[in-house]
């Protein structure tokens, strides 16, 4: 299971992420919460540790006697850059230009955060209900409870239009690395160099979206040794078409999350629009309506959030050490908050399930990396090859003073440590639309090319897209948030931080929350729409409690974010010098770190071995059933009703889930897998638990991608949700 | 609700901690665990918190138009300082020696944490259920689950022998202040002074144990002012006779934990034998079988854990800024294990549920104290306070010595602060077993006056009896915790630390833990009798992996603890100033912070004023059936089968829950109410939310102590549990 779009905020936020490696040093994310897309690790339980650490004892020795440059059907590899030799050497198949556009086409991305797929001519989208979850908590009401009860729409004039969901086709690529480095000056200082490289893409990417009117991202790839401008058409109207339970969905819950077996219908589907019609598509996948044959090889076409396996030792000791800990305390402290909050009532169990089940997702998934990272064999591994690595760069001469950069990665980690606790956020919907609200008003008085990222003419659209959602915000859930942070925040900067007692002027954090939640009138859209109207006076002269609580802390939140983004650039210089040393030793060939931006993976339908017993890499709908026998009175093992009540008419043998070895990564969610024709055959959901170190390392020994069968969702629809017309429809 | 025996795990924990102030600085708790008793905060819900807070508030003014001795109805009395001429004044009672001597030769110390009353002459006692669910735990099996079930032996031949239980009878109390002090020369330094002490009780307790055959504990109170010599009668044989199920005694769960109107069997009864009889018991408490009356004059007669209100200001600020924030993080951690554990399946829940729960309520302790502390007018009236005093210590002269304690507290604070994640232990039942039986081996090789605290022969007895219990102790469980042990270790002492490499011998936390599991021997309890006998040569000789682990982090364990207790020392010589200052300008007939041993409170039968609404001092029946009807679907508002099938037989109107003003803590959980003819009236099992400050700071505005009515659970033994005979037995 991913996490999906409920931790990333706006599309200011997304953005800022998409350049690489900013996991803890972007601004947007200096409170230390991972709005990357991340896969969740199974279970703190040591028996399945024991797997992993199983699994990367066999790396280890796999590594030790030859360092590979990739390992298996490893890769994420650019649409710009495809493997074709590779692909042909092992595999026997040159993809086509065209077969590569149209899958490419095809491919759909979720700015909230996830993957999907076109897969009709008139704009049927297919994701994960897992990435759709938050945006069906948002349709949700105590009276219709569309995470409980699913849904579905039996005519178009009955799909629900989304509140403030952004789907992202992408149209070219173009390389601007040469473009972006002469915009640099040679001897800048880091901050200056920041601040020239900032200019250069802001500049870049509003030229673009002028000429094209497209979304128009550059894209640090390589850890800054390549730049590339990617063009997106952007959908915004985008309505609910169905969505299966939550029990179906997410059958077998946190015990089933990241194991396999597993018999889930993880899927939803939605439909784009353009002027209020249905969107006319020349580009989307066909469906096989076969069964998927082991062995097959197949391909996934989506867009990983971060993978940092080009990261040093250092860097991952600072993981081990510091970050993940430093994360992981945040998740938990944030997870129990939500637990708390739920106990109240079954109305707010419902507002707090969804932001719930996200944190235990991420929490899940970064213990699942520290348990790696603590394994002394893998650092042994990773220091036995950077050690070779580096020998060889001192034996070379034209390339021997790249030697440094290793070292200054070490050195940035040190700032990265002093840095990692310092905020002036206050994490929740309220506070972060002041705060972005403010921000605005003060960036759209700069030329476009000095402002912070996500504030520039070309992201403005997206920013208010998220800006004036009109998701509801609970104020009691806002509450408990915003006591909590302000609780946190004294543990941070101190009770006596000059900052701190401002902000509580003088109360509680839960008087004070409850002061400011009252006070503010930003739950109305339409105080939000006249505030950005208005501009930075209209902002200044605000007397709104949770406005002028944003603007206190402007300046601390500007001073953090610009410690940040120097750290930042002077670790893209050390690392793209790293890259250039690596592929003078190593070649080229490879393909850069995950960007959350569009990425092709390939790899084979294949079962594995575990404690001595053969995993097949199918499941079936008889499976599903007999899962929830075994599990009878276990909590999150009941099928819902409609499963129990078709259980006659559904052709039990029918493919439900399968596993391959596709390399992918938080943000693949919802990802199509596709066959050597390009037809859709499966619906990425989830990665094994052996898959969870690939953060840092891949392996396919026993590492595995989890799909929803393409022929198990049409029978599903069929069989189950009495949607017959629907799947007949879909990839025709 | 109040946490109970879990979280103290073995008498020689138990009695360090009797020692104050030794929140953190024992070596016991130097891995950061709250082993003392605690009230717990009801919930992190800003809009409940707000509630904390207006008590503060109206405190506050209190306390700064005039800093009262003492509050309403505060105080935790010593038995050997009765506050006889207020209670005369105050209410017109005046306790004969006989009244308080039979009042404390009926109370009852759970040594595993909590309190309990004789109530019958054939030695039945009385306690709460979550003080004997620790017990009920350790007695249940897949099979036979005592926490779901419930347990009522029909006959004597019926009643389950408990694996592990120590029960105190408070026998005298002798003022030893002068031997202590004697035993200590004027000019030590902390280190001598701390060894010096330690050698003075040790023979003081030795002494009295072998002259009397008793327990004997010597008492640290007013942070070191006074020393009293503690002698107990110790009841080992204790079987269990009825216990209701956990829907009943915890009705509402976490969700009214905490609230009031309660409406919970929170009660169990046990029965003391002696020589495989039913102990002859010459004092008991008589039940009053008629209903409490509203304004009533109670007493409470039990073992309240650990209170700071002597505390100062820095000492508040260690708490506030480092301790209780470095505590819930270590709680949180837990909880998620414990949570994370359980969705194994059904066995793994039973197994985890009882720590699960501990963990929980100290949480919310812990947070609601923190949220007290976070106030910036708690601490602001704090300071004023401290300031007046300090002000009137430096106006006179033969005090104005004293002044230099309070600099000496604050200076302390930056050494816990250092010492605070120092820690050489890895929180396990069999860790914690082949640690202690490690230092026991090498603390029996010193003279008695020489060994560490728990280890003296006068508390060997205790000592073995958890050494030698009989519990199961669950394997993947143990894996599981020792697994996160070991990765805490690692983050805490860093991966790179000599011990850390030494104690992981190469392997990952999981493998470890796997491997350590599996190979000890000491789930056998007749392996750890074996290695107790062969003493020390026996222990070197150990192949077996858990003793060879603790032998290896012995001296370092030995290193912090020794330095811990040097800190300790130090503080508990300042606060002695304090005190000796403290009485100077404000006089005595005060009482001490709370030590985990004997205390009267007295207080009223009253309701409060909450939000506007009159909160009436009692519930009864019907309100527990109209409770679980309002809340119906919501998880841990069902009642148990046997009440919805007795409804009909029930009187409802009988009481069942009442609240008083009485100062009561953690520990304090099981004490008895009585009035003022000595008879018992109600069980005391939880605070209210507004009481949960009382930690550092008493209220009886709206803080209420909350007790099973005595009639309410004589109607739920006749009319639910089918224990007639029972009913119509005790208390006569």
């Amino acid at each position: 299971m991913y996490s999906d779009g409920r931790v990333r905020r706006n599309a200011a936020m997304a953005k800022e992420e998409s350049a690489w490696p900013t996991q803890n040093t972007s601004a947007a994310s200096n409170w230390g919460f991972p709005r990357i897309l991340i896969p969740v690790a199974r279970n703190t339980n040591p028996i399945l540790m024991t797997r992993i650490f199983a699994i990367l004892l066999m790396l280890n020795l796999a590594l030790t006697t030859s360092p590979p440059d990739v390992l298996g059907d490893e890769g994420m590899y650019l649409f710009n850059d495809l493997p074709t030799k590779l692909l042909k050497d092992r595999h026997g198949f040159e993809p086509s230009a065209e077969w590569a556009d149209h899958l490419r086409l095809s491919s759909v991305r979720f700015n909230s955060g996830g993957s999907g797929s076109f897969i009709s001519s008139d704009g049927l989208v297919l994701t994960n209900h897992h990435v759709a979850s938050d945006t069906l908590h948002k349709l949700s009401t105590p009276e219709r409870n569309l995470i409980d009860d699913g849904f579905l729409a039996k005519t178009k004039a009955d799909e629900l239009k989304t509140p403030d969901l952004e789907l992202n086709q992408l149209v070219s690529i173009e390389d601007v690395t040469n473009r972006i480095n002469a915009g640099v000056k040679t001897d800048a200082s880091a901050e200056d160099a920041a601040t020239q490289r900032r200019a250069a893409i802001a500049k870049i990417e509003s030229e673009s979206t002028e000429s094209t009117g497209l979304r128009s991202d550059v894209v640090t790839l390589f850890g800054g040794a390549q730049y590339h401008l990617y063009r997106y058409k952007k959908y915004t109207d985008v309505r609910l078409v169905w969505a299966p339970e939550t029990e179906a969905a997410f059958f077998g819950g946190d015990a089933d999350n990241f194991e396999y077996p597993r018999f889930n219908v993880d899927a939803t589907i939605m439909r784009v629009y353009e002027n209020g019609q249905p969107a006319k598509l020349d580009h989307y996948l066909k469906w096989n309506r076969d069964p998927i044959t082991d062995g097959e090889l197949v391909f996934v076409s989506g867009n990983p959030g971060r993978t940092q396996r080009i990261f040093t030792v250092a860097a991952l000791e600072f993981l081990r050490d510091d970050r993940i800990p430093y994360v992981l305390e945040y998740l938990r402290r944030k997870e129990i908050l939500m637990q708390q909050f739920g106990l109240e009532g079954k109305e707010q169990t419902r507002r707090a399930r969804d932001e719930l089940f996200g944190i235990q997702n991420a929490r899940k998934a970064y213990t699942g990396m520290l348990a790696g990272l603590q394994n002394p064999q893998t650092m042994a591994t990773k220091r036995g090859r950077e050690d070779r690595l580096l020998q060889q760069v001192g034996e070379r001469d034209e390339i021997k003073g790249l030697a440094s950069a290793w070292k200054e990665v070490n050195e940035i980690q040190a700032e990265k440590r002093e840095m990692l606790s310092q905020s002036a956020s206050l994490r929740s919907t309220l506070f972060d639309l002041a705060q972005q609200i403010a921000l605005l008003a003060a960036e759209d008085k700069k030329p476009n090319e000095e402002r912070l990222r996500g504030f520039t003419d070309s992201s403005r659209d997206s920013l208010l897209q998220e800006l004036l959602s009109t998701a509801p915000i609970y104020t009691d859930l806002e509450q408990a948030k915003l006591a909590d942070e302000l609780s946190r925040m004294i543990i941070q900067r101190g009770a006596d931080d000059r900052l701190v007692i401002e902000i509580l002027a003088g109360q509680s954090p839960g008087e004070r929350a409850a002061s400011l939640v009252a006070g503010t009138k930003l739950n109305d859209v339409a105080v939000r729409q006249a505030l950005i109207d208005g501009g930075l006076n209209e902002v200044l002269d605000s007397d709104d409690p949770m406005i002028e609580l944003a603007r206190k802390m402007e300046s601390e939140y500007r001073r953090i974010r610009k410690r940040n983004e120097e750290i930042e650039e002077r670790e893209r210089q050390a690392y793209a010098k790293i890259t250039e040393a690596t592929t003078a030793i190593e070649g080229t060939g490879g393909y850069p770190d995950a960007t959350f931006t569009l990425r092709l993976a390939f790899g084979t339908v294949k079962g594995y071995e575990e404690d001595g017993n053969s995993i097949p890499p199918f499941t079936n709908f008889a499976g599903a059933y007999e899962h929830a026998a075994q599990h009878e009175g276990q909590a999150d093992f009941d099928l819902p009703a409609s499963w129990m009540k078709s259980k006659g008419q559904v052709a039990l043998d029918t493919q439900l889930n399968f596993v391959c070895t596709a390399d992918i990564i938080g943000g693949n969610s919802g990802s199509p897998v596709v066959n050597r024709n390009g037809e859709l055959v499966g619906l990425i959901f989830d990665g094994n638990i052996q898959s969870l170190t690939s953060d840092y390392i891949y392996s396919d020994v026993q590492g595995r991608a989890v799909s929803v069968a393409g022929v198990g969702i049409l029978e599903s629809l069929r069989s189950i949700y009495d949607a017959k017309e629907l799947a007949d429809q879909i990839g025709r």
